[in-house]
């Protein structure tokens, strides 16, 4: 099956794979669509976060306004937008602070703090992946945590206004926000943009008027990674590789993750053969060469192996 | 003198008047800029805002980094940019927070007061013109002070990250914001702009680099309205439009007449025919006719009244 909508959150799949639940019958679902740590460490992924993409809208005056004239004397979106966006976050622990935001979040317990440690990239590791002066994150969780078994909240643009080169004086009639989370098992999508949505209204003042547009979700799931379709896997990449996989959660989002393990009741097999300095979904994307055949070698054993072990 | 460039701050004009002095020796200078209140209330500006404009840049990342990836752990940098940004205004007194910012600022006295508490604007009257549900702005001033003697503190546009229709998880490397000021007597541009930066600079943390760019500048003016030339105007809107007029600070911003009142010596005469439901630089801009008529009658009585006068 090749799933070409998985960039729009794959609207369609769920009832794709609902519909064809007896062709799609299976003992094992293997999805290729991550990445290796690096071309010595392969990586089997036994869960992904889910995703809640939601535009903010801040209306004010009707039409655009000319700030020396009402500048003062009206309250201009783009100021009241800000005010709200800061305070979803705290400025020092990094949480989240929607009222009920954690409620239903599973904190890693001892087994999957010692396995996530066994992950070999260090900070400094990751700090250069990422090209950031310093790292950042929730207080209290390694960078390993933060990146796969906690959500986070990213603005990713602010439409509106005046953005062109120099300078124009307007109060904008309009302003919004890109915002998305990334959400973990059990955060429900639907909820959560519940609770976003209460929170920035109850903190707009009567200027403005607040609208908030879902753009996306996606649910997260979590895999039991002892699973013998799994451990197979597992096999293959120390004859594909010449090394046995880290287990790490993904980061990232996968929708189908959910739909085809509660549809089909079968162990999802997550891998993939990418790398983490890939520049995904960011200019100057590419793909590590060698990868690609040593991820045919490790599929053909994969193959033999799950003959076996199921 | 025709000037092109007052939109961008008029960068040559001081220059210009500076080496032309002598040729531009005058007994008054009139600019006709400014707009009546109505088509029966004509107005005279005493004094105008002045303007300071930046670009706030917040660098993170070298590259957009993928929000699945890294999202957690590090700092998103218009998640910072949002949280430095709300730290400007005072959400219930709108005061603006920039430690220093006030010191050289002049409230009006009991006589200003009573002079723009004449100006027949009410608060429907300008939360009709400025098409708001609710009018809003610093505590303790009213509706016409908010928007003539008072400086305040507009958020224009947010560029970077994206902002395109639909949805896109990106960390972006870099996110900026357009403000502007609106400075009043006696503050001074270069100075509020070192304030501001300072202030910044002082709440972003290790993560990011904070660059501001100023886009423009333009000093603040007052000028005493009680002056010959300017009496002389009175006597000419009662001319030209039946009736005397109402006295106000101009909330936008002409740098020439900083220009020409320090450099001249001369005081300047400061109206105009547009109209506050103009639209000004803002979609479906507009000029109302009759006033092009009754301009043309002022300003010939205008050079009548003056000779006497002066």
């Amino acid at each position: 099956m090749l799933e070409g909508e998985e960039e729009l959150s794959s609207p369609h799949m769920a009832a794709f794979v609902e519909r064809h639940r007896q062709q799609l019958a299976a003992d094992a679902v293997l999805i290729c669509d991550e990445a290796v740590l690096d071309p010595q460490t392969p990586l089997i992924m036994y869960g992904v976060r889910g995703t809640l993409y939601l535009e903010v809208e801040v209306r004010g005056p009707e039409n655009d306004l000319h700030s020396g004239t009402f500048g003062g004397a009206v309250d201009n979106p783009f100021n009241v937008l800000v005010r709200l966006l800061a305070q979803l976050q705290d400025p020092e622990t990094r949480r989240i602070q929607i009222p009920g935001f954690y409620d239903r979040v599973q904190p890693p317990d001892d087994a999957e703090r010692a396995l996530l440690a066994r992950v070999p990239i260090t900070d400094e590791v990751a700090r250069s992946l990422a090209r950031v002066p310093v790292l950042a994150g929730e207080e209290g969780y390694t960078t390993i945590e933060r990146v796969c078994v906690r959500p986070t909240l990213e603005i990713h643009g602010l439409p509106g206004g005046f953005t062109g080169p120099g300078k124009k004086t307007v109060i904008p009639a309009r302003a919004s926000a890109k915002v998305s989370m990334r959400i973990v098992p059990e955060q429900d999508p639907d909820e959560i943009a519940h609770l976003f949505g209460a929170y920035l209204r109850s903190m707009a003042p009567p200027t403005v008027e607040v609208t908030i547009h879902t753009l996306g979700a996606s649910r997260p799931a979590v895999i039991d990674h002892t699973a013998p379709a799994i451990q197979a896997m597992s096999q293959a990449f120390e004859r594909g590789f010449g090394a046995p996989p880290v287990y790490l959660r993904g980061g990232g989002s996968l929708p189908i993750v959910a739909d085809f393990q509660d549809t089909l009741g079968a162990p999802v097999v997550l891998i993939g053969f990418g790398m983490p300095d890939d520049n995904t979904h960011a200019p100057n994307e590419k793909f590590h060469l060698p990868n690609f055949y040593r991820g045919i070698e490790t599929l053909i054993q994969y193959f033999s192996l799950l003959r076996a072990a199921i």
